[in-house]
């Protein structure tokens, strides 16, 4: 086995950086790190490389692959969401993807869970209060800073995307939720890409496997139906603004959505419009069309109702051990022509 | 039966307004409602009355049972916590005492998970980051605003106090752990008042209806081995400050501490200097010993690392409705002599 060229642009941590140190190959780490690298840092060291590990900020495209030559193997991206990285554009070059799917789930979960309470218990208003002073004049009385609850009969719960992450939401929220043996339990309605033939005995499943009905829906249902909302779909071009200000003139005044996906998804501007209306309750994004150019002045940051969160949504120490362990791993794999452990074909 | 005066200290809403006003006794509330009533107004009403409904803002103490004179059947406090009421004053006048406990549980239970989760996740260090138009400047690299997680192996569950919310919290905190089923499931230690004779085999049942090992520790050995520990034990003499510079000292330093119960149970100042020394990774606190005079430049505020809610634990529409109803039903009940739905003895 030759010794090849592996560019990493952030130093992923001890463990992570030991397995590729080890491995004999030359490896070329950004040594601004964890500032990201210039464009041109990349384009300049990319030469002659048999693999490169990414973030979500580098783009993997066609002008990559042209400064690397023919020797590039692999491209190993450190996430799960691969839209800073053009698929077809490595397929058509042989280019094998790395990614790192399932290591990310948990802390995901959790901090939708998290995003999801901060909405409806309306953390933003609360702690504004604190911030201000506000609290030795704020009486408590008895509905002040009131919402909704998951405990609440009947409740509806939506998912926009039900893959793996939004099946760990799922069952951390029936935790909160009436028990499924409730007369009012909760029920689940989710929408995917598309229905299929089969899709009513994947809902079947999808009802045993969690204790409550589980239904695929349209997406204006969706919007009309969720008490809370969960936005957890891949970004591409049939989701890009799927949440606009049609589906989210069909919410309900009392419903709170998160997105925990990528920040296209959901028109911030759309969103923001319908919160100052009243149209939904509140909502909590860890991701924002645009970022990280997003300030103070942005219509969801000025929003009362909207926790925004700087996209730290696989933010443990687990999550992303696990996430620099594999980006590793299938970089190593991928340059020395084995099977990768995580790729995205 | 006669027509007795109940005084109400807050307009309680419509359901349970309507309840008192449907009953043909006389009901004086509160004119300034949703502010809380001044002293001099409480004292001057509740001369001659049979009932009151007070706020946890409303001393119910010798001065007030002074002022209301023989008439006074009972006191119904909106709220779980009793530490405003002067339980032997009451007592030593044959006055009842209606509280609301139950109803409230899902929705603190709900904000303790929030504010463990928002502790962990560095909630509010993100949040100002987004707030302060730092974003754009605040580049993604692996290992930026992580914290510990739910999901990592051995974790310890803490719970000072283990009572009916305690126990909701930790069925919720269980969903987002290892399974039980796991070699590297979670467990639950937890101190309340003193080690009964038969301990062990309460336990035992603790360890059959929670499916991880449950098991009553000394203050100290939940101190050290907590990652996660929760405060929602009752406010009295041995409880004041019970978690003070000793008790932090010995967390460790990847632990996060939540208080949903009373502010004077946390002795505040150790509590935010033990966050800026490193003793304990972060907290979430919806009372402050104190409060509401707690302003912008209290430690625990100013502390990065410490998110604080203005006292909003059973602030759920559902949860403060069930309350309201509870506090009238139990006034009701107290002035026509009946069993009272909810009695505190």
């Amino acid at each position: 086995m030759s010794r090849a060229k592996i560019v990493v642009c952030r130093d992923m941590g001890e463990k992570a950086m030991g397995l590729l140190t080890a491995s004999d190959h030359e490896v070329v780490v950004f040594p601004g790190s964890p500032d990201p690298p210039p464009r041109s840092w990349v384009l300049e060291n990319i030469k002659g490389a048999a693999g490169i590990c990414v973030m979500m900020a580098d783009k993997a495209n066609q002008e990559l692959l042209d400064a690397a030559g023919p020797s590039l193997k692999v491209v190993s991206t450190f996430s799960v969401g691969h839209d800073h990285i053009d698929v077809n554009a490595l397929q058509a070059r042989d280019v094998r993807l790395g990614y790192t799917p399932d290591v990310l789930n948990d802390a995901v979960a959790d901090l939708t869970v998290m995003l999801a309470l901060m909405a409806m218990r309306r953390a933003k208003e609360g702690m504004d209060i604190v911030h201000k002073s506000q609290w030795p004049q704020t009486h408590w009385s008895p509905f002040l800073l009131t919402g909704p609850s998951f405990s609440r009969p009947k409740l509806t719960l939506g998912f926009l995307g039900f893959g793996r992450i939004s099946h760990s939401v799922l069952s951390r929220f029936l935790s909160f939720t009436l028990p499924a043996s409730h007369p009012d339990a909760p029920k689940v309605i989710y929408t995917s890409s598309h229905r299929r033939p089969e899709q009513d005995s994947i809902d079947a499943e999808y009802t045993k496997r969690f204790g409550v009905e589980v239904k695929w829906v349209e997406k204006e249902e969706l919007a009309r139906e969720s008490d809370v909302l969960i936005v957890l779909c891949n970004l591409n071009e049939s989701t890009k603004g799927i949440v606009g200000k049609e589906f989210l003139s069909n919410m309900k005044e009392t419903a709170v959505l998160v997105n925990t996906a990528r920040g296209a998804v959901v028109d911030s501007h759309a969103l923001a419009e319908a919160l100052d209306q009243g149209k939904l309750f509140a909502a909590g994004v860890d991701v924002v069309d645009g970022e990280p150019n997003v300030k103070a002045d942005h219509p969801l940051v000025k929003q009362p109702r909207c926790v925004v969160l700087p996209h730290v949504g696989s933010a443990t120490w687990d999550s992303r051990e696990g996430m620099a362990l594999l980006c590793a791993k299938n970089v190593l794999a991928g340059v020395q022509g084995e099977e990768l452990p995580a790729e995205l074909k």
